[in-house]
């Protein structure tokens, strides 16, 4: 895979408007760390306000010489944002008495979904125009994992003597073994690179934009009996440019992902196929009896405070992104790539995938991506072990032995608070 | 196992200090019929307010001749207490910005685990005295349902060659063999009744109070390599007497059965084992990336509601118990058993098991047990398939056969909403 050592920064400088030239880069880089100690001053009154609410912390607020941990695509990124006008909106209130069956509507083929947290799923795709919802089954699942798994489920054979091989183009996600293979189901099995599979039966799962490298993906493997899922985690305009509206069998998103709330642990299923979406429902109701109806109701709100923001903005033609969730987040995530391309430059030992760059449907405008993760490589020969050499710096990633890759390239996180990455980004310019 | 035709309504009579005698029976329906038809109406008021603040409806209400579902136990019973004073003090409001984290707590053994739940669980048990609390681990899964499956995968060997065996007395719980065999894995496979098991390696599920038939349940295999785990959802004082504190390895618990919360889909696991407890946490972690925030913090809110409501009314010694979820749930359930054994006798072809009463070490008196389900049997030779018919009637049920018993005999919720549940028994007296 083709990789710049910071050679793409102009672009993306020339995109922000601020620099002109590589050799800025450490101005962008201090410029950054300057704002990131007011932001860590102002974030910590906020946590201390937080705390007398807050039910926990998650994980501890980090300091200038902690270990920091941006192994798990954590978004508390986005927390910020909901601490704005728009946070406000999407307040859950539920009564003792309120949500206590089992059912959410006994006529749906997915009898634990409610209603409302469908609804805003079909209003948030039909606004942003990335996954196509006439004619589409929605699937409520556990976080996007418990759908991955439902999938395997619904599209593996019952009762044949092998287990159906599980397949997807390296680098994938390193959850998918694990994920296929932790109860040894006799129905399924993971196989590994798509690339390298030799059969006409199978599962290709395409995740597009790629975790971990944030590329573009289409299935590889072409045959009649082979089945695909199209995880699509990352196809929001925050990560990548909208360039079409997907249309595939099944399609998988996470409200973790798009919107930053992973603790609520919903993810949703768009499934073409009635019987498909069928057993896909019947994986959730053997699982876990359903999904949980307070996190739905928690779901929608949030899903319908980013539609409703955006529906505002047009309604009064008011300037600023505060409302508007995709926005924000983008100008966050181009502004913490600028910073991660300006470390990686002055360090001089690592290299990033290169930059890809496309028209945005929804936002009208050509835009380079800003993946969720860094895929960050080291050119240093000495280095063997980058998860290893990184660890010694204080910086917790992820292998890359662990996506199918090499153990000279990591995955990090780029969505986690603006405390660790600043420091994260501040550790790294210095590592020679 | 023995039965009554009501011979038994004399003790609940005693208890609920009514009625003194089997001729009594009619009366105690048209009474419990007449209370029934004024709490409708009242009910019905409830339904049109509360559509204006709740998201689903969940079930549809029934009317006189609906199709009754007494299928899956629907704790929708508990609804009034918790639209009464105690359901307010557990209101959950959680604004746009918490709970976005993945993680609750980084440094517990359970990361996902919100320490308000797990003070709450501890709290709730030191109250009632019917399990263990301390040295052992607390693990929050998605209902208990997603427990019962890591205690699975905790217990079974990773590497063994063949499937870990997994049992349990029947009548067992209906869902232990799907649970157990969805997947086909090759960690364990379910191999139907403990009485009839042959071998020394195994897990044995004991259900007690028994889903289906409330009876007081033990391990019936010993073996020093077999492993137990304690399904323990219907040992709450509005079900079964508590007679004493249980200490077993692994205790299972949910929010549902003691609360009627069952669409907050939350569980709890009692582990006194570290490494068991740590490769259940594991299971959670990789079937769905944790468990439900915003959930969590729920049932922390509800459990605590329920030992707030002892306390103060051991602080304030009032009267009643509009206040105590125990209580009020026991004089319900007692209330309905007396109309359920009036409408067998009513009927005269049906059965029920015989009456259990102990000294509740809870509330410090003697009481009959009122499980949450009826196992209902027909004593007419003409009826095969009692599922059948019943669903004839017009009440739909669930089949001995699913409980690895016959055909004679069902499974009934004792736990829906008062409207289904007068349909039901006067439907029930009706059937010659």
């Amino acid at each position: 895979m083709a990789r710049d050592n910071g050679d793409g920064l102009a672009a993306i400088a020339g995109r922000i408007g601020v620099l002109g030239s590589v050799a800025l880069n450490i101005v962008a880089l201090a410029i950054y760390l300057r704002g990131r100690a007011a932001a860590e001053k102002q974030a910590s009154k906020k946590v201390k306000k937080a705390a007398a609410v807050a039910p926990s912390s998650g994980k501890p607020p980090v300091a200038c010489d902690s270990v920091i941990n941006l192994d798990h695509g954590d978004p508390t990124m986005f927390e910020p944002f909901w601490r704005g006008p728009i946070g406000e909106s999407a307040t859950l209130v539920i009564p003792g008495w309120q949500t206590m069956s089992y059912f959410s509507d006994v006529g749906n083929l997915c009898w634990f979904l409610e209603p409302s947290f469908e609804r805003e799923v079909r209003r948030l795709h039909r606004l942003v125009g990335n996954a196509a919802v006439e004619g589409y089954h929605v699937l409520v699942g556990t976080g996007s994992s418990q759908l991955f798994q439902a999938a395997l489920y619904a599209l593996a054979p019952p009762t044949a003597d092998t287990p159906l091989s599980v397949v997807s183009t390296t680098p994938f996600y390193s959850m998918y073994p694990p994920l296929t293979d932790f109860l040894s189901s006799g129905l399924y099995r993971w196989a590994g690179d798509a690339n390298t599979f030799d059969g006409d039966d199978y599962i290709e799962v395409v995740c597009s934009p790629s975790n971990p490298d944030g590329s573009i993906r289409e299935a590889v493997l072409k045959s009649k009996s082979g089945k695909d899922i199209h995880d699509l985690a990352y196809y929001w305009p925050q990560y990548t440019p909208i360039t079409q509206m997907l249309a595939h069998d099944i399609m998988l998103f996470t409200v973790s992902k798009c919107t930053g709330h992973a603790g609520t642990r919903i993810g949703w299923a768009l499934v073409k196929d009635k019987e498909v979406a069928q057993k896909m429902s019947k994986f959730m109701e053997q699982s876990t009896i359903g999904v949980c109806k307070d996190a739905q109701l928690r779901a929608a709100k949030v899903l319908g405070a980013v539609t409703d923001g955006y529906e505002h903005q047009l309604a009064t033609a008011a300037g600023g992104d505060a409302n508007l969730l995709f926005h924000y987040a983008r100008r966050k995530m181009a502004h913490r790539w600028c910073a991660l391309r300006a470390a990686v430059a002055a360090s001089g030992i690592f290299s990033l995938p290169n930059e890809v760059a496309g028209f945005c449907t929804f936002t009208k405008d050509t835009v380079t991506s800003n993946p969720a993760f860094a895929w960050l490589r080291c050119e240093k020969q000495e280095v063997e072990d980058l998860e290893s050499f990184l660890r010694e710096n204080k910086i917790i990633t992820r292998s890359g032995t662990k996506f199918g890759a090499d153990q000279k390239v990591v995955r990090i996180s780029m969505v986690d608070t603006d405390e660790a990455f600043g420091i994260f980004v501040n550790r790294l310019a210095a590592i020679k």
